[in-house]
C-alpha cells in the first residue's frame, strides 16, 4: 500500500473509516481546497462575518469559541447554517489537556458543548492515553474525530523527540477516533516499531502558515503553503490573520482575494506533490 | 538560605513577592489548611453548594468553570462572595496550552473572563516560553499567579524527564508570574545549572490525593496527604470527589467531616515535615 500522502484526497476519502476524516477529505476534493481558516476574533458579529466571507474558499473553519465575549447558544446555530451554506467542516481548536474524566466533561458540557457541533477537535497527548479514552467516550458515538498535537510551531516547544514519538504511538493505538495530527510534517513511521504503519492514514493539519510574514512577537513562526504541503507532505494549511487581518473591518473583496490566494497556493502545492509521487 | 519546604508557610508568605502566592501562603497559615478542593460539577447550584460547604476547611477552591452547563456571569459574583465569606482563593484549572496570542485572549476574554476572578491559573509548558509571556501580559497587572504543569499524575504522562526540567527552567526565567507547579514532588534543583536556585520559592500543588481509593478507570492515580506533603514535600493537596462525592446530593455534615479529615491530615503532614527539618 503506498503511503497516504502519495494518494489523492479522493482516494483517501474512500479508504477512511472515521466519518469526520472521510467528510473532510471529501470536502477538500469537492472544493479543491486544503485551506483551513482560523477565526480568532472576540466579537460574535466579526466571527460570523469573517466565516461568511472566507467560507467559499475553505474546507474547514477553525474556531476558538472560548474567546468570543458575547457568545450565546444561537451563535452555534448560525455557525452550523454557514457550514451548510458554504460546505465546510468545523474544528474547535480546544487543545484539551486534562485527565480523561475532566476532558469528557469539558468536551460534552459547559456553555459551549463542543462535541455537539465541532466535527473535529484536538488534544495534547501530555496526560497520556487516558485523554483519548475520555474524549472518545463522548466523540466517537457522535462520529467526531480527534487530532493530537504531536508538535507545535512555537519557539522552544517541548513537543519534540520522544514526546512526538509517543504522541504518534498513542494515535496508532486509537485509530478509530484519532484521525491525525497538528504538526509540521508527516508522521508516517515516527515512533513505529515492527508493526507496519503502511495502512495508516493520519491527516496532518499545519498551523503557522503565512505568505507575507515570518513570525510574530509572541513566538509564532510561519512557513509557506509550498513548504508545508509540497516539501513536508502536510494535508491542510491553517491560516489566520494573514487572510482577514484584525477581523473587525472586513473588506469582503480584499479578504476573499487573500483566501483565494492561499487556497490556490495550497492546492498547487498538493498537485505538485501528487504529480511527483504518482 | 534554607530551602523553601523547610520554612513555615508564614515565613514563606513574608518573603514572597507575587501577590497571589503571598495571599495563598497567608491564607494557608491563617486557616491552618493546605487543602484545595477541586469542584468538578456541571450544575451551578451544585457548584455553589459544594463550595459553601467545604469553604471553611480550604485555602483554595479549584474550578473548571467550562464544565458548568448553566454558567452565567452572576455565578462569578456568588463565587467571589463565598471566597470572602470563607476566606479562600480561587484557582481556575484551565490548563492553558496554546500559543501566546491565543492564551492571552482565552485568559482575558470569552464568556468566562478567567483573569478577572481567578487568583491563580495554570498552563502546560509544551508550547514553550511564549505561553508564559502571553498569560503574564494579562495576569501580571492584575496581581495573578501562574502554575506550570511540570508533571501529571496520570498513567503514561509525557511530562517527565527533560520535559519536566524544561518546565522548571521556564518557571525560573519568569519568577514574577510563575509561582509554582502542579507536580508530585519538589522541583528544587530540577533542571538547575550553575545559577543557584536556593532563593527560589515555588509552590507545589499536588492533585491525585485520596485517602480511600488508589485510582479510577480513566487513568487517575491517588496518593495520601502524608505521602504528598511529608514524604514528597509538596505544599497544597488537591482533593475532589473524595470529599463531596457526585456533588448533587451533598449531605453537609458528611462532606464537612470529609473536608476536615483531609484538612487535618494535610496539616499534620506539614507539621511533621517542619519539625523534622527545623
Amino acid at each position: 500500500m503506498p503511503p497516504a500522502y502519495s494518494l489523492t484526497y479522493a482516494q483517501r476519502a474512500e479508504r477512511h473509516s472515521n466519518p469526520a476524516a472521510k467528510a473532510l477529505l471529501e470536502t477538500i476534493e469537492r472544493k479543491k481546497s486544503n485551506l483551513c481558516v482560523s477565526v480568532d476574533v472576540a466579537k460574535r458579529a466579526d466571527f460570523l462575518r469573517v466565516i461568511d466571507t472566507v467560507g467559499p474558499y475553505v474546507c474547514l473553519i477553525k474556531t476558538h469559541v472560548d474567546i468570543i465575549e458575547d457568545f450565546e447558544p444561537a451563535l452555534i446555530e448560525r455557525l452550523n447554517e454557514l457550514s451548510i451554506k458554504h460546505d465546510f467542516l468545523i474544528f474547535e481548536d480546544r487543545k484539551f489537556a486534562d485527565i480523561g474524566n475532566t476532558v469528557a466533561l469539558q468536551y460534552s458540557s459547559g456553555v459551549h458543548k463542543i462535541a455537539q457541533w465541532s466535527h473535529i477537535t484536538n488534544a495534547h497527548p501530555v496526560p497520556g492515553p487516558s485523554i483519548i479514552v475520555g474524549l472518545s467516550s463522548v466523540g466517537l458515538p457522535l462520529g467526531r474525530g480527534l487530532l493530537l498535537l504531536a508538535e507545535m510551531s512555537t519557539k522552544g516547544s517541548l513537543a519534540t523527540g520522544s514526546y512526538t514519538e509517543e504522541a504518534v504511538r498513542m494515535a496508532r493505538a486509537h485509530r478509530d477516533f484519532v484521525i491525525g495530527f497538528i504538526a509540521q510534517r508527516r508522521m508516517d513511521g515516527v515512533g513505529a516499531s515492527d508493526v507496519s504503519s503502511d495502512e495508516e492514514d493520519f491527516l496532518v493539519l499545519t498551523p503557522g502558515v503565512g505568505l507575507d510574514s515570518r513570525g510574530d512577537s509572541m513566538g509564532q513562526q510561519y512557513r509557506t503553503p509550498d513548504e508545508v504541503v509540497f516539501e513536508s507532505g502536510c494535508d491542510v494549511i491553517i491560516v489566520g490573520r494573514g487572510i482577514y487581518g484584525k477581523g473587525n473591518d472586513v473588506d469582503t473583496q480584499t479578504v476573499q482575494a487573500q483566501a483565494e490566494r492561499y487556497r490556490k497556493e495550497g492546492w498547487v502545492a498538493y498537485e505538485k506533490r501528487i504529480a511527483r509521487l504518482s
